[in-house]
Parts: structure tokens; sequence; C-alpha cells
């Protein structure tokens, strides 16, 4: 299925060849991007997508900002005319304090923020600032304590081996719904990181960790003195693509990562660490050695954008409410299109891009399998195996997950349903 | 001199505690900017800058480009709205591959460049892949073949203790002038190294290798199957702050780095690296891991800037003569002022922000304490010794230097000039 590569490797060095390698869903990409090019003429549909979905409310406030920025003579010269702090763009970074500290309650200062090229870039300074081999020889593993996760997380260590992953706790709550809770019994062995790192809410489940999840979390986290980051790019307050009660707490082992990808501007890599002073001073050098700092122009556009509120009011009125109404359609296509002799569940609907279906007793051989029966259907989804880390790949569960992306059109989510109750039906 | 930290210090990774820490002239940019600070009443002068000087043309050719992308209604929207390729934006790749073709006769493709934020982000990529640890149990160190060099490239590797620096051949061209020469002959014992490294025009010294030089670091390259990186981000076709012939040539051992931060756009953070397939597809690879892929708005921007032309004739017109009649200034403010019992002298003029002074027999300590002097003078420098890597602490030479920045009035760099006079004359 993988395309291989033809010319002559050279030689790398161990990290390399480690970030060489294509991990998670990266290992399917090329796959999907051939099929679609091939089969476009043939109808196939993308259920795969990670981008999300063009709002076009949401892309007219971002060029309003801009023109406005355009009509103002100095910031915007000053903006892309000079080299800037590798902690970010101050009036940017000032409008994240004063957004968050009114949502929560906090009282954090501009010395607890720092803006990354994205968030992908600021959760590789953290995980290995933290992780690995110990200044006193020692060597300390990243934990993922929620599985399924972010597939980009596993790209992110320098050392591969050192990762744990907790294997989820599958509540059955409907007779089509589950949720993925966290085996927190388990946490209490967990002993050799450097730090905690999930998504919440989920990329790629959807789940939103619980407030008694998190405390337990934070807690084994200040227990080792190491910081916990929670990873809020699908979180309030913007883009807030939460269906659940949600609340957010700060603290000197927490390490807040968000990101404006999903408010429109993913191709400008804004990610936004916010945690404890000393923490942040490092991840800053970190910045400061490996990129200097991140792009100003789209700091300087979103300053605006938060310090009036508009971000939030469109994340509101416009961004969460599509996503709701999409992952309602898709269930109900679901309820009406799913053979009856199939055990299926979606995930609870918290929030994020996606819905996550679990049909218990496939019978591939892995999820792979199963993604290459739904393409032969004419429907790409992403198997769920590729966002489940450290657990045996034995274990049959996550070969039974389909990732759903809620990016199509509603045709599209309606035609694709069938197309996967199809592929399922008759294996 | 340097502020310590007050506040307790968590544990961090080998990794962690390399990155947290300020090398170069970042060591010291903390005191400037206290000086600055504190100061400013005072009238000190500041010769130490690193930004590039604003150019109202070339500022305004950037909101040109960026208002007509805000005319044209779908471009912008997608470069911002989605996620994009690791290897870059596309109509950007476009018009790099055709400038460079146009400009060198090479023959290259999209194939051959990948776009980072920024060409620190980019060089981070390209040492550790092929510097540090091997698969093989070997270890690979960076040879750095020209001393002094770019104050960032000692922040960059993984493994600080990987560095092979070549102490430069001195050669004296005229009575107040030198330059520095690599040793040819020592690079023939350099045989674990994973890649080269240097700046063309040379930041901080403004060194031109010869194209001899650069030949001969080609087929140590070649010899070694590694890469030689040449950081043009002063160099042709732009910025272009050249003032001698300075011909590029591309090979599948040679990465050419080069960045719009010198033209007008350091804020912007956009890097690029253009060499052979095979690495430029693993460099991607990297990125994709650490940090998925640079922003979008200024390549949009940057596209046109480039595929007009107009870019270079702004490089031509404008950028290269300030600093030009900059430099020529400070030569003259330097033959006036300078007390003729100081032995002195300037490294040629063949391009960068820096003129680069070399003070024989100065009586400091190191360079830290001629730092301190010329700061009672009320003039601040960046001492050359910041800028010297892997020789050892008592060779005299590189206490002797001072980095003087073109990026002055030209009132300042005469009073500056009369300061520095000042200082040496009676240490």
């Amino acid at each position: 299925m993988l395309t291989q590569r033809q010319t002559p490797i050279p030689r790398y060095s161990v990290a390399g060849e480690r970030f060489r390698a294509r991990t998670g869903v990266r290992r399917i990409m090329q796959d999907i991007e051939q099929t679609l090019a091939d089969r476009n003429a043939a109808g196939i549909i993308n259920l795969s997508a990670g981008n999300p979905l063009r709002i076009a409310p949401v892309a007219a406030m971002w060029r309003r900002f801009l023109s406005a920025e355009l009509e103002r003579e100095t910031a915007l010269d000053e903006a892309i005319g000079r080299y800037g702090s590798s902690r970010g763009y101050f009036p940017f970074i000032a409008a994240v304090v004063d957004c968050y500290n009114e949502h929560y309650g906090w009282n954090i200062t501009e010395k607890n923020v720092v803006i990354t090229p994205g968030s992908q870039s600021g959760l590789f300074y953290v995980l290995n600032a933290f992780c690995g081999a110990q200044p006193d020889g020692t060597s300390r593993r990243v934990c993922y304590p929620q599985n399924p996760d972010y597939t980009g997380y596993q790209g992110l260590l320098w050392d591969p081996a050192q990762i744990v992953a907790l294997r989820p706790q599958i509540e059955l709550t409907g007779e089509h719904q589950f949720r993925y809770g966290l085996d927190i019994d388990a946490l209490a062995d967990v002993d050799d990181v450097g730090c905690f790192v999930l998504s919440r809410p989920c990329n790629p489940s959807g789940n939103v960790a619980s407030d008694q999840e998190m405390a337990t979390l934070m807690a084994r986290a200040e227990a080792l003195d190491v910081p916990l980051v929670v990873d809020g790019a699908y979180g309030p307050p913007f883009p807030n693509l939460v269906e659940v009660p949600m609340s957010l707490t700060f603290g000197p082992h927490v390490i807040h990562s968000t990101s404006l990808s999903k408010c429109g501007l993913p191709g400008e890599r804004i990610g936004i660490l916010i945690g404890d002073e000393r923490w942040i001073e490092s991840i800053e050098a970190f910045q400061s050695n490996a990129c200097l700092h991140s792009s100003r122009l789209g700091q300087l556009v979103a300053s605006q954008a938060i310090a009036t509120g508009e971000l939030e009011r469109l994340a509101g009125e416009e961004i969460r409410p599509l996503y709701s109404r999409k992952r309602a359609l898709l269930g109900e296509a679901m309820r009406a299109q799913m053979p009856a002799h199939l055990t299926w569940r979606l995930h609870e609907a918290h929030g994020a891009l996606f819905s996550w279906l679990w049909v218990e007793q496939l019978p591939f051989a892995d999820g792979w399998e199963a993604y290459e029966r739904l393409k032969t259907e004419g429907v790409l989804c992403v198997p769920g195996v590729a966002f489940f880390q450290g657990v045996p790949a034995t274990w049959r569960h996550q070969h039974e997950t389909v990732r759903i992306s809620l990016t199509a059109s509603d045709e599209d989510l309606v035609e694709g349903v069938r197309r996967i109750a199809a592929a399922f039906a008759s294996p």
C-alpha cells in the first residue's frame, strides 16, 4: 500500500533517522493523497481530512483585521520588519493574558506565555526539554495518559523508545455510545516520566477528560514535579468546539497549549503555551536556540481578533454550531444506515472535529486492512489504530475503530456513512 | 555583569539544559538591553544591533504586495485558512525555483526546496539530522570551517560537544585591512563530521569565502558524502549585500540556506533551503514531525515580490547601497579618529550588515572586558569573541576583535567610532 523510496538513502544521525520517519497518520497520508488524485473522477468520498472547514464569516474576520492593520501605519511595519522576542509578539501575548484572566479568573502575566510556530513546535520543545536522557544519567519517559490521542505526538520525541501510554478504560454509556476513561489506578505506577501530555478535547476521539480525571493527573504531575501539558487546540476559550461543561485550571504544574488552527488560521501556525514562569522562560530559551521566534504578522492580526472578543463571538456563533450540526447529522446517518447485526458505537459527543466509530468484532487482520476495505467501497477514513500508542498491537479494540472527519459536506457525510455500513456489513 | 536567575530551577533533560543555555551573543543580550533601558537618557550609542534597518521603499513594497493579496479573493483565504505542505507554500517555492534557475543556470525543481520558519530552524533540522550519534554507534561532529561565524550556530546542536572549528588564517591585505582565510590544509584531517556549515557572506565578519575555498570545501563534503551548508542570508540573489564578485554553485553535496530577514521581513521568519532532492525530502519529514510547516501568509506575499523581480530590484537599488555607504562612512571615521599608536584593521569590505574591527595588543583580559570598557565610554559593541567557536580561550586574536553594526544612524556611527577610539586609546 505504502509507496517506497526509490533513491539511494544517505546516512543520517540517529535523530535524523528518527525524524525522517512518518508516524501515525502520516503513514497513510501518501496513500490517501494518491487515492484522491487517482480516483477523483470515480467520486471517492474523503472522510479522512484533518483540515478544518472554511467558514466564510471567519475568513471574512481575518481579512477585516488584516485590512485594518494595513490602514494603521506603524504596527505592521514593526511586526514584519524587525526581529522579535523569542517570547512572541507582545500585543498578542497581552491579548491572550487578558482573555484567560477574564474567563477563568486566573492571574497570569506575560511571563506565563510563549508563542511558537504552531502548537506542534511548542510540544516539541516541552517534551524534549523534560523527557529523555537526564543530567544524572537516568532517563525519563513521556506519559500519554489518554489513548487514543493526537497522532502528531508520535513524532515529537528525540528518543522514540521513551513512551509510556495507558490503555483506556472503555465505558459503555448507551446502546450506540461509549466513552474512553483514563486508567487512574495505573497512573500511580508511573514514576519515571518527564511530562504528561493529553489533548482535551481529544483529537481524535472527541473525549473531554473529566475534571476529576484532570485533578488526578495534576496531582500526579505535582507529586513528580513535572509538567502536565493540556493540549486545548479544540477547547475554550477559542475555538471552543465543546459540547459539555469543561473548566480550565491553572497551576504550577500545568502547561496549557492551544492554537489558532481551528479558528481559521491553520496556515499561520500560531501556537500558545501558558504555564509557570520558570518553565515558560526555559521554553523561550529553547525556542531562541532552535528557531529564534515565530512569525509576527499572524500574531499582529490575531491580537485584535482576541482583544475585541470577535474571535470568541465567531467561535460561539459559527464554528461550534457548524461542527455540532455535522456531528448530529453523522449520528443520525449512522443510526439510519448501520446494519442491525453490527455492534457499533460512537464516542460520546464531547467536541472536536471528528466522530469516532467503534465496531466490535470486525473480521479484518488489523485497522490498516479495514482502511483498505473502506477504500474499495469508495470512502477514505483514517483507521483508529493510527492514534493508539504504547498498547500491544494484538489488542483488538484499536483495530475496530475509525476516525470520521466532520469536515465533509452533508451529502458526503451521509453517503460516506452508507459506504462504511456497506463495507463493514459484508467485509 | 550577567544577571543570575533568582527562581528555583526545575529539572530538565540533558537537551533541556542544553537548549535553555544562552550561547554566543545571547550571553550579553540581557546586559545590552538592560544598559540601553537604564542609560537611554545618557545618550549611549548602540552599535550592537543585529536588527536590519527599516528602509522605507522596502517596507512600502511589502505593504503593496500584502494589499494586492487582500484584493485577490482566494489565494489569501487558502494560504491562511488551510494546513499546508511541510515543504512550504508551493507558489512561493515555484518563485524561488525560477529565480535561482534564471540567475545561476541551475536546473532545480520544487523537489529541491523546503521552506522553514526562518533559516535558524532549517539549520537546526539539518545539523541534527546529520551530526551527533549515528546508527552504527559512532558519532559525527559538525564542522564550522570558518571562524568567526554566525553566533546562532552555537545553539543548534543537540550535543554541544560535537563541534570542530578551524582557526582562521589571518591575511594582512593593507595597512588597516585584513581578511580571514580558511585553513584549507586542516580540512584534510577532518573526517568524522556529519556536515559543514558556514555563512557566505560571513555574519559577522563580512568575509566572502573565495570560490577556490568553496571548491575545496565542496570536494571535502563530497569525499565524506555529507552536506556542505552555505548560509547565504546576506548573499545573492537577495538581499545581495555583497561588494565583491560571488558565484553560487549547486551540486549534490551543497545545501544553500537563505532567508528574507535582511529583505525587510525578519519578523516573518521565512527560511529557504535548496539542496539535493534526497536530503530535502528528509528535512521536510523532520519538519513535519517537529513543527508541521512554516507560516504561509509571508510566503504568499513574498511569492509576488520574488516572481516580479521587485525584491531583487530593491535589494540592488536600496538595500545594498545603504549598507555600502554606511560601511564606507565607518571606514572614513576609523581612519580619521583611531589614534596612531594603535595597530588596527578592518576586515575587507565584502558585504553583510557589520564591520569587523581588529586592534592588536589590546590590554584587556578578554573580549568581555573590552566590551565593559567600551560601555563605560558610552558605546555598545558585541565583542568578537562571541563569534569564535572551537578555538582555545587563550588565543589572543579573538579577544582583540569587535563587531560594529552598520545599522546605526550616520551620526551615531561617527560618534561611536570616536568613543571606540577613546576607549582603546587609553584602556
